[in-house]
């Protein structure tokens, strides 16, 4: 698996015109090779064998999980590889400039007489697809953030506070063999939800509330990712209204996600509905993005970007709107692109009712 | 307290020879202004007001947190900021090479014609002595730690796993105040214990294990760093001999933390000991670190590193010996550098004993 990962590496990069691909990026070097490190590198020639740098920290694993690679145990990860690919002759090796700081690339360039040759989002790029079993693991992190919120639903209550639903919330992933939460979980009540973003605080939940939770699992290095608003109560007029708004553009944008679509068109899908209603500026955000071994990564599903979506690649789509001072709805599921009919195309990971809560 | 530090940081970025720096390090726009954001960046000219640029989802921190800043609202808050610069006539910009990506730096060299100046860890430089009201948190960050640690002492015993150990210890902490583990906890028990880190697993405890617990919460964003290895049952003559002999190079370590003292000599003072026993290849790592805002920043204690101690400077002191197979110790407390006399002349901030625990 990694060992066919890595040969599209060195096909793209002997198509980038370099000798060999200095990958520097950690969540690249762990999908090309298996190795989960804080400090690993590896430098993969265009034909020949790769070697992988890490620290003797990692000695164990890297022993462990890559068995067929050549291993360098230097805590200097970059100078060793660097050193090693001048050894052999590799003079223009392509590197990672979007991970890559200035001040690295200037040891780099000034220590080994090394050209080198900007690769771009490469390896990102072989990853927007994802491979059965790295959908396999993706669906087992949505699975438990589903069943996980699920269970902690009868815990929202007035008098109960934002951190404690989000300690909860993460517990009960932990607790259903999540490593840990893919990002720190947002719950936002009342007032609170009127941006997409907030850090849980020990404000209670009153009636009346609208109460946005954005978490979750990871599972052997694959992000979940889900937001539900639910209403504590009855919910007024207002906010049943920005809800079937919200949860209108989502199915929208569901429904827009097939293999070939514009990542543009995906966003416009959701978008358009919000904005003929008026709150097109309480959207802020884009409307969704890839999720893999990082919790944000390609594509970005946004009108200022293009690119089509192909088959296997998993995304969410989030729409929110968001009334300052007020509070705020967003809905947001992962699915997987698929080829095939159906009124929602894609294969929906996250199980969760999308129908408005009332607790 | 912020407009202080950034009023030390204009007084060294015009001594750059810059007209403005360019912070773009999350932390150090955390430390100059107080907004905690996953999406901001500080122009600080020489003279003159500061312009801090964040997402719409952090208006509101921004605005409760910064009110004596000007605030651009900006998804794109470096170019935002570079336009700002280059419409104020500011020319020479300072920037953080460590941080900034190449990519980022040829975005910012072509957009807008400014010379971007390289300052350094000019930022870093300055956090390193922390004021009293740091300190207060850290040792806040230090004792729920310590707490969280002798309370989860009692579920260490044969059959209780590594992963399980793990869970208490965070959530321990959680439930006295901290906002999130400080980093990923290690429990590395028997053999798993032969490297200085570790990812928990499901490998239960045995009678006759050393257990090396490595944990710390954050609080209020400073990072409490400790570990302590404990025995399992009574321990083998081979375990006792080296607990006593980390245990005494921890000490010299810790009695050489004073005002003045160069880091090379604070490491040597640990390892010499560790080295004359015949187990220098047995400590791959650095002696210690600094610890605020992130988990590890200036100074780091190790012999290939220059740089004398100052009064108020946080660092942890933190020697191990791993046996290849068969298992280790370490122990590290967190202590403040302080002038003044008495056998540990730091303010240890860990209050967890150091004597060899058997559970």
């Amino acid at each position: 698996m990694h060992a066919a990962r890595r040969a599209r590496a060195q096909q793209q990069t002997a198509a980038a015109g370099a000798d060999a691909a200095l990958i520097t990026s950690l969540v690249n070097v762990r999908y090309l090779t298996g190795l989960a490190s804080s400090n690993a590198a590896l430098l993969l020639p265009v034909s020949g064998a790769a070697i992988l740098a890490t620290d003797s920290r990692y000695t164990p694993a890297a022993q462990r999980d890559c068995p067929d690679l050549e291993l360098v145990i230097d805590r200097f990860t970059e100078p060793a590889l660097a050193a090693r690919a001048a050894a052999s002759g590799l003079t223009a090796v392509g590197f990672e400039e979007h991970e890559m700081t200035v001040e690295r690339h200037q040891a780099l360039t000034a220590a080994d007489g090394l050209t080198l040759v900007p690769l771009g989002r490469l390896v990102e790029g072989l990853r927007m697809v994802k491979d059965d079993a790295e959908i396999a693991l993706l669906a087992r992190a949505c699975q438990i953030t589903s069943e996980s919120f699920e269970a902690v639903l009868a815990g929202v209550w007035p008098g109960r506070t934002e951190r404690e639903l989000a300690i909860a919330l993460e517990r009960e992933m932990t607790d259903r063999g999540a490593e840990k939460p893919a990002f720190d979980t947002i719950v936002a009540s009342g007032p609170n939800g009127d941006t997409g973003h907030h850090v849980p605080t020990g404000r209670p939940f009153f009636a009346g509330d609208l109460v946005t939770i954005d978490c979750g699992a990871r599972y052997a290095g694959y992000h979940a990712d889900m937001t539900r608003t639910v209403a504590v109560g009855e919910p007024a007029g207002w906010q049943r209204e920005i809800y079937d708004l919200v949860a209108a553009a989502q199915q929208a944008g569901l429904a827009a996600v097939t293999v070939g679509a514009d990542v543009a068109d995906v966003d416009a899908a959701a978008r358009d509905l919000i904005e003929a209603a008026g709150h097109g500026g309480h959207f802020g955000h884009a409307t969704g993005h890839g999720v893999g071994l990082e919790i944000h990564e390609a594509p970005i599903i946004s009108g200022d970007r293009t690119g089509r979506l192909a088959a296997g690649v998993p995304v969410t789509v989030e729409p929110g709107i968001y009334l300052p001072g007020r509070g705020g709805v967003r809905i947001e599921d992962t699915l997987v692109v698929r080829a095939g009919p159906g009124t929602i195309p894609g294969e929906l990971l996250t199980t969760v009712t999308r129908e408005l809560l009332v607790l």
